[in-house]
């Protein structure tokens, strides 16, 4: 039975690092893998997985409307496919989270997923919505807040560094840092709407 | 540093049979305990705490007003609180989930929330959504799918045993089985709205 | 593919509770299970298993020389079994872990063990540091120090409530109680002998 | 409070590669690290962390008599440390893991091990059983057999490729391989000394 995994990380926690490293055990046992990242994320160019460490290979880029179960079906009748992998998988839609349980469900494909799980908001993206309720397997590649405890918010910070409250969820440009919860004031950012005195 | 954590689990999991656990073994080193259930849940009279097991004891039940924050804030004053439960956690509101986050990051008292991650179409309750995406931990308590595969999604069933396909999302008279994703048959249900053939 | 589970906690975690309610799961959905328990444990009498809850059931009592993979082979030609529980599994000789390993690779049956990782001097159990070693997936069952830290280990006390240093590994007449590692002072009581002065 | 971990897999999973994104995180947050590696495992001469992928590091070398405890305890002397980190944690001894649990219990040092469990016979090394034993966290760093399923021990080649089903613990020389328990054959290759009939 194949499963989708989700593993989830704040920013700058490793995620296309253990991204390449999976895919290359694969390949290294002789399987095929398919590697895929939405188009949205265009910091190293469309169509390439980068790591932080310096390491960067080749993937399908995909737009909002790309048909992800129907793509792999595709390929599989070329040859077998040992493993999917969706990087920066907090931009996919919620159709594109379904097709992918059904490269797992129908295909039997595993496949791996990797992202966010909320924005400069605290708002879940709308992947990682889904891929937080369907996966079969959460899995967090943990990093650190410089207060020392685990981060697991992101921050928009501006040129200057300044902390940017208010703004649309997805902007390339911006510098992020990953917080704690506590150190990320979720009730002073949250559109929730909910906050406390500071006294408190 | 307190913390926040999600313990989902699939229906009749013994989500709170854990949770009645957990709180014993809290009293059994002195420290206080706070219970809480929606009254949302009555299937057992609100205010209580039943697993399956048969153990029960009573919580105190919230609505959807209710202020989970001020509640524990004030019930601390009286005395030191070693830590908060919420039982059927996926009913509380986004609101009620960025409470229980200041709980454990301004209050200091660590916060063990249990419930489901989805509905009887596939779709994340409320608070499951946001507890998804701000826990500081997630954890799963696993069960078992008639097919032997892990079971991690709700199917609604009618009064015959039949596989129910519409309906509200709060349906406390229906009866519910845990299937794994592929029993469930997410394209047949999911209002997300992706669909393949039975051939594929 | 069926898998060796090993859930580990400290004392009084609720690790018979989880095992009883993991065992309700399968029986609820129609399949048989088979308990076992070591002839050591007798706090209780042997072949029961005991929640401290109050839950209690009865179990198939092995001594150290009982083949669990045969026993299980012979009742496998009676009727299918859906998964196989180990309670206090710490206390299975290496042969033992072996055996259950077979039963879940051979005859496919999935095995879950509950046990302690270590006695009171800090060394781990026989039965556990095969468990560590082979299982397909280590649990962990959470509970707390006084401190508020997590408990990961185990200290004897004697009648007084004094903590006791030296004596046999098993020993059903002491107490125990459940300590984070910090408190437990593993370099005063280890047999690893490496010390450090209390000024450090 | 800080923690010990200990992030087991099997041969080849990307050990190395998560160690060292891992401490790149701690140092983009301007962080120092320590980081050790065994004497022993001379494959890319002592004193460096070598990730198949092609990145590489200095590590500082230790044999079986270093004191790590007081290594760092020295080394805080001089400035503040945020996480220390081992790599093919299995070759310590189990004097050494008691130190670096003081590292993360007195000195408030975190420590990242990683390692393998179990050598090609299934036993497990001394540094393996004493960290799965006192680790605050087990982290697994999952990787697959050639079969597909989950890979966890070890298996020993020799230059053509045949099994070695006898000889020493250590030895840099052979190749291995990492595969699933079933096809790894737990009851031929382990000293404990139980088998079944291949017909079981």
């Amino acid at each position: 039975m194949a499963k989708l995994y989700f593993y989830y990380a704040a920013m700058n926690a490793g995620k296309s690092t253990t991204l390449l490293q999976a895919a290359h055990n694969y390949e290294e046992r002789g399987m095929n893998v398919l590697l895929y990242t939405p188009v949205i994320d265009d910091r190293d160019g469309s169509g390439k997985i980068c790591s932080r460490l310096g390491l960067t290979r080749p993937a399908i880029a995909f737009d909002s409307n790309f048909d992800l179960f129907t793509d792999v079906a595709g390929r599989l009748k070329e040859s077998p496919i040992g493993c999917m992998f969706v990087d920066e998988a907090q931009f996919m839609s919620s159709r594109q989270v379904l097709q992918v349980s059904l490269v797992a469900d129908r295909l039997g494909v595993p496949v791996l997923c990797y992202g966010l799980r909320t924005d400069f908001k605290g708002e879940p993206f709308e992947g990682s919505k889904y891929l937080l309720a369907w996966a079969d397997e959460l899995g967090e590649i943990k990093t650190i807040c410089h207060s020392g405890k685990k981060a697991t918010m992101n921050a928009r910070l501006d040129e200057e560094g300044n902390r940017v409250w208010e703004g649309e969820q997805i902007s390339i440009g911006h510098h992020y840092v990953a917080l704690s919860r506590k150190e990320f004031r979720l009730d002073k950012v949250s559109p929730v709407g909910y906050h406390i005195d500071e006294q408190s």
